[in-house]
């Protein structure tokens, strides 16, 4: 097993106030799943009438509590949301959906939630089966634990190969009315036995109905958590939901039911920026990263092109060891540019890492300082911006570099 | 610039006896365009009347050279093939091309053959411009040391960051008459300064027309270069040329020029295996490799979608790492198969490490030893099968494990 990795030295130096968020509270245990001496378990119980939203893995091969949220948020409601570490009950046949089902009864039965209205994820080892049992003995205390300021504690209680807690939080407006967000992710990019995958839960007080909440969540997350790569890996269990207790409603926030209703601008922005905080959190703990990367791509045909070409430069094995060696190498940008297979007009193309331009109009820049780019190269920030010449679109994603840690980490023998 | 790396792990152990093909010579030289110390430029002359056909990247980012020989091969004839190691004369904008074209007449001065039947190649760094006067002092003396005997030198010529020249040979029959086939190839998989690109050349004594040729490489190539991967990457050059001399008619062989002649049964064959040889010497040099691994997919509902899952199996570095980790990892194989986006039924899903079979019905085989399994991952050549539930097509591809000398080679600094 992979031995434990020092914290990032990208994590965050401070971890924001986290203001509660009234309708949710929040309790952790060790449930003894996988890990000795830690957290592996946490409840968020949640109000009546808490609406929900999410978003959830692409792969073919999803794991059972995806399959289990996928067919509860049909009906909006949330009651309870019970995270575990240490088994991602996936690849584990009709067995894991039973253990699914399992941890949700114990769940409705400790907490009176109805069975429709529970949440579900599990993260940790593929493929060995759930003992859900172990939720039996601990559910009540976690019931009867609940604290409306453990959400820093909960996202404690998520982590698996993460070496810090990603936690965000934002104020804004319904109405006039102050609402707040609060959320929380983990993951470092990866999927595996022992390794990772990507959750995130945000919570607000703002009083907005599923289909609203569904809309604004479906969007933000294309800026945020899909346009974020570590090793171009997807989990068989990434999961991202949004709840609305809705209890500001309470000191006059209007409640708002369609996604359309231009009261909602606000609350649409912060989530976007909390979103992206929490997605950049997780970039910052890719593993064995030493460098954050922003990735700009300009002068795309449109915006999907635009993205298709940025994630072809992020995920390029070639472009990321070379931002690891600190070095401006724009050939296998322009390599990784080619590859997209989007409309791109070499003749036209520039690269720019930070300020300096290192290409312009397909050829290398004659004016460009090698001694100022190898400089900008040490810096733990890179910020890379390629024009492509070929239409007015832009789309930015993030990313880290590829370093020897990384195949330390995931090349170790795994017993 | 990355150091010499020793001659790869996976290198053949002898090479084949390479018989001239009548009708083509070949000469080397140091031309001095990068390396010192070793030749760079290559010569392959051949009779008037041979027949052309080619395959090409399909970066958008393509070499100048790419475009000379795309343009060219509308003539379907060829007299003579110039290649270059050292620079790639890609994203060089319009002198790259004028430069080409300058290498070109050249050429046609010191042969005597047209400008419309040479073909051009350079690999090496990208975006410094080609000095093609330097071919101007060897040109003459290139085409007089011309020998039928100089294929590996040729591929010698033509190697970057390759640890070893890869060639290869195949003798069948046209209308019960023997021809012949010979073949280099050079790459390591990667494209960069400093770096590599996949150029391979064949040359046979059939008397097929181009229109043939041209059918069966484009046909052939699916299952060999375009079934392999290193890394992912793409390079702007990449260049498979068939060239047919048809000195073979002279001992009886009839002349073809419909691909669907039956006649072309045996040669399609040796085609098939000459090119999958010389792809797979490609993989053996992948740079930092120490394992060579097939992936098979099974039970697919289509030959393609088994081919996409097949790649994103050989592409994930979460599954290159746990190899290069000797881990029968099949946890990452299911997310690899997951996140490829085709039919697969995750609970039919079946894994095989050589003969073991590791994972069945969706779940850990519970039969499976890991002892067993353990022994098989210390080998050199891993065997991956997966069966994937969803039909009855299949597909294989080939890659190489992903290890920290892979990071070392290309994260070092560039100066």
């Amino acid at each position: 097993m992979a031995k434990a990795a020092p914290i990032s030295p990208l994590a965050p130096k401070t971890y924001p106030d986290l203001p509660p968020i009234e309708g949710v509270k929040f309790a952790t245990a060790a449930a003894g799943i996988r890990y000795k001496g830690r957290t592996d378990l946490m409840l968020a119980l949640m109000d009546k009438g808490t609406q929900a939203a999410g978003v959830f893995t692409r792969s073919k091969c999803a794991s059972a509590p995806v399959d289990w949220c996928r067919s509860k948020l049909k009906g909006g409601k949330a009651r309870a949301l019970v995270v575990n570490s240490g088994n991602a009950n996936a690849f584990t046949g009709k067995t894991g959906l039973q253990q699914a089902k399992f941890s949700a009864e114990i769940t409705a039965k400790a907490t009176g939630a109805p069975l429709g209205e529970i949440f579900l994820a599990s993260t940790g080892v593929i493929g060995e089966p759930l003992d859900a049992s172990k939720f039996n003995g601990v559910m009540d205390k976690l019931v009867a634990s609940v604290s409306p300021n453990g959400l820093l504690d909960a996202a404690r209680a998520i982590m698996t190969t993460d070496t810090f807690p990603k936690v965000a939080t934002a104020r804004t407006e319904i109405g006039g009315v102050e609402v707040t967000l609060a959320g929380m992710a983990k993951g470092a990019g990866m999927i595996a036995p022992d390794m990772a995958t990507m959750l995130s839960y945000v919570f607000t007080d703002a009083p907005i109905s599923a289909v609203a909440l569904q809309a604004m969540l479906s969007k933000s997350v294309q800026g945020s958590f899909n346009s974020i790569t570590v090793d171009s890996d997807t989990s068989t269990s990434d999961t991202l939901m949004l709840f609305a207790t809705g209890t500001a409603a309470k000191r006059g926030a209007p409640k708002i039911t369609d996604p359309k209703d231009k009261r909602l601008k606000g609350f649409r922005a912060a989530l976007d920026v909390l979103l992206l905080d929490l997605a950049h959190q997780v970039v910052r703990d890719g593993e064995g990263c030493r460098k954050f990367v922003g990735i700009e791509v300009q002068g795309a045909a449109t915006a999907s092109a635009a993205k298709k070409v940025a994630l072809s430069i992020a995920n390029s094995p070639l472009v990321k060891t070379a931002i690891a060696g600190e070095d401006a190498n724009w050939g296998r940008v322009v390599m990784a540019v080619g590859k997209a297979g989007e409309k791109a007009d070499r003749d036209k193309l520039a690269i720019w890492f930070g300020d300096i331009r290192v290409a312009n109009k397909g050829l290398r820049d004659p004016a460009y300082d090698e001694d100022k780019v190898s400089d900008y190269m040490k810096g733990e920030q890179i910020e890379l911006r390629v024009d492509i010449g070929a239409g007015k679109a832009r789309a930015k994603v993030w990313t880290c570099d590829l370093t020897k840690e990384y195949i330390a980490i995931n090349g170790d023998y795994r017993s």
